[in-house]
């Protein structure tokens, strides 16, 4: 008998089809060949290709710096048995993709996703009679409108679904703002991860943490979490919010920090930490890459 | 001639219908009687009625309990010209509602906001042949499928759009999760906002002010801004973070702490605060609502 899936030792589960912004990060924290991909339709059937065994690796949205952060995948970071190891920022161009041998004039609609139709108003603005349609994904709305033959559609999208499906970039890089770079987070099952080789020297900057933890019902509490790393110096790079479920108006905190596990000084700030929180989880200890544009690094600071 | 629009001193801008959550908010913070509504199709047509005159207040969802921060209305909120005069909870039920004579086993479609469809999934998971369409509003997806006189299809929405438009629940409290409640908030323009009565004796605790800054690209910049706080025992009630538009992985801290603008002990704070942050906004000072359901008042401390 042959052992179970052994294709799934490779298989790389994203949201969204082929030629998505997903695939693209994917191929560039895998590398660009012999990928083998499981598009899922939402996040939740990510983590739960994950969890099944049906994909050995994941990778996720986790944020934009105009749109700001992907909510459902900070939720799924929490409930989930998984563990973040690798991230990386992916410059975000839109263009406006129709089905061979549709021109601009005969567009009467256009599909893709909510976040990617609102980063493109301007564009869409001077088409007041365009008709915008959401759809679950960017690169599966032009799948969607060659497939089924539309002759008065388009779709937004990133190049590589223009070319997945055989169409044609009608309008290139029609959004609003250029600094818009979306961060992508490589994932594995907790139960799988590798310990990752101790980093040395300069591994406070060059390496990340993330946590995430619910503060008591008390005054002081998120001051008193946060102090844990202002009392050591560690550099906060991202602080998230969101609501605790099942206990309303309360919250837990999503911290990303620079450091590594192997180090002392981070090790004794969660020691810390778990003992003026609540729920602290550990999602995961990664190398940080570079932000682009380089203006130097953002910090929070502690 | 008649003075402009004299109808506009009393109406109220909303998104969504006739109906609504946002309707019930509106209702709770105004009064009951003699509302007259501004339906709109967006938040964004919401702020742009108040700037224009079209409105002379507005009513805002800001959180949910469940599903977190109502993004579009912080960037809203740093960016227009508006004040904060009032907030209030609204418990969120949801129903099952159809057009009259459509039963239960005629439904082959469920339409309504893409919130409202994640807080009823485990309901409609029992039902996996109704095809869940996203909709752009609660209320507007009673009023589409009455209007259009739609034989297999359902809307989500709250027991007054039933009311509203005539139609019917089928199934009564359907959210997976009964711990559901929005925060609404009511707007004024910033030029029309009247002073408020000062506060006075236990005012720290009855009384909130919401403030938006932006942290300096150093270390320690939070920390730095959140202590201002701290040392004078302001309790926060609320942090959340949003990019900084076009200063990509930089961001905005949205703070609601209790106090009001007439205590010595929050106008240095909020000075403090001015001197450590970069583009210190104050969003309102108003009366703090109870939070419920009444386990004390959530702290994050300072």
């Amino acid at each position: 008998m042959a052992p179970a899936s052994p294709k799934s030792s490779t298989r790389v589960a994203i949201q969204g089809e082929k030629g998505s912004f997903s695939e693209a990060a994917a191929r560039h924290l895998l590398g660009r060949n012999g990928l083998e991909l499981l598009c899922c339709a939402s996040f939740a059937d990510v983590f739960s290709a994950l969890r099944r065994g049906a994909a050995a690796t994941a990778v996720i949205p986790i944020e934009n710096t105009l749109a700001g952060s992907v909510a459902a995948n900070y939720d799924l970071l929490r409930r989930e048995a998984v563990t973040i190891v690798a991230e990386t920022n992916l410059r975000i161009r839109h263009q406006l993709i129709t089905p061979p041998g549709v021109s601009l004039r005969a567009i009467r609609r256009v599909l893709s996703h909510p976040v990617a139709l609102d980063q493109c108003r301007r564009f869409l603005r001077r088409h007041p009679r365009w008709e915008a349609v959401p759809f679950y994904d960017t690169a599966g709305s032009v799948q969607y409108i060659v497939e089924q033959g539309l002759r008065d559609a388009a779709a937004i999208a990133g190049v590589p679904a223009a070319k997945a499906y055989g169409a044609r970039v009608v309008a290139a890089n029609i959004e609003d703002n250029p600094r818009n770079f979306t961060r992508f987070l490589r994932l594995l099952p907790a139960n799988a991860a590798v310990t990752a080789a101790s980093p040395s020297g300069r591994s406070q900057q060059t390496h990340k943490v993330s946590v995430v933890f619910a503060t008591r019902n008390q005054p002081g509490a998120l001051c008193r979490c946060l102090n844990v790393f202002a009392l050591r110096g560690i550099d906060l790079s991202r602080i998230e919010s969101r609501p605790t479920p099942g206990r309303p108006w309360e919250y837990s905190f999503y911290l990303d920090f620079f450091g590594a596990l192997s180090q002392p000084t981070v090790r004794q700030a969660l020691s810390d930490l778990a003992a003026v929180s609540d729920e602290l989880k550990i999602l995961g200890s990664y190398p940080a890459v570079r932000k682009e544009p380089s203006r130097g690094r953002a910090h929070l600071g502690h």
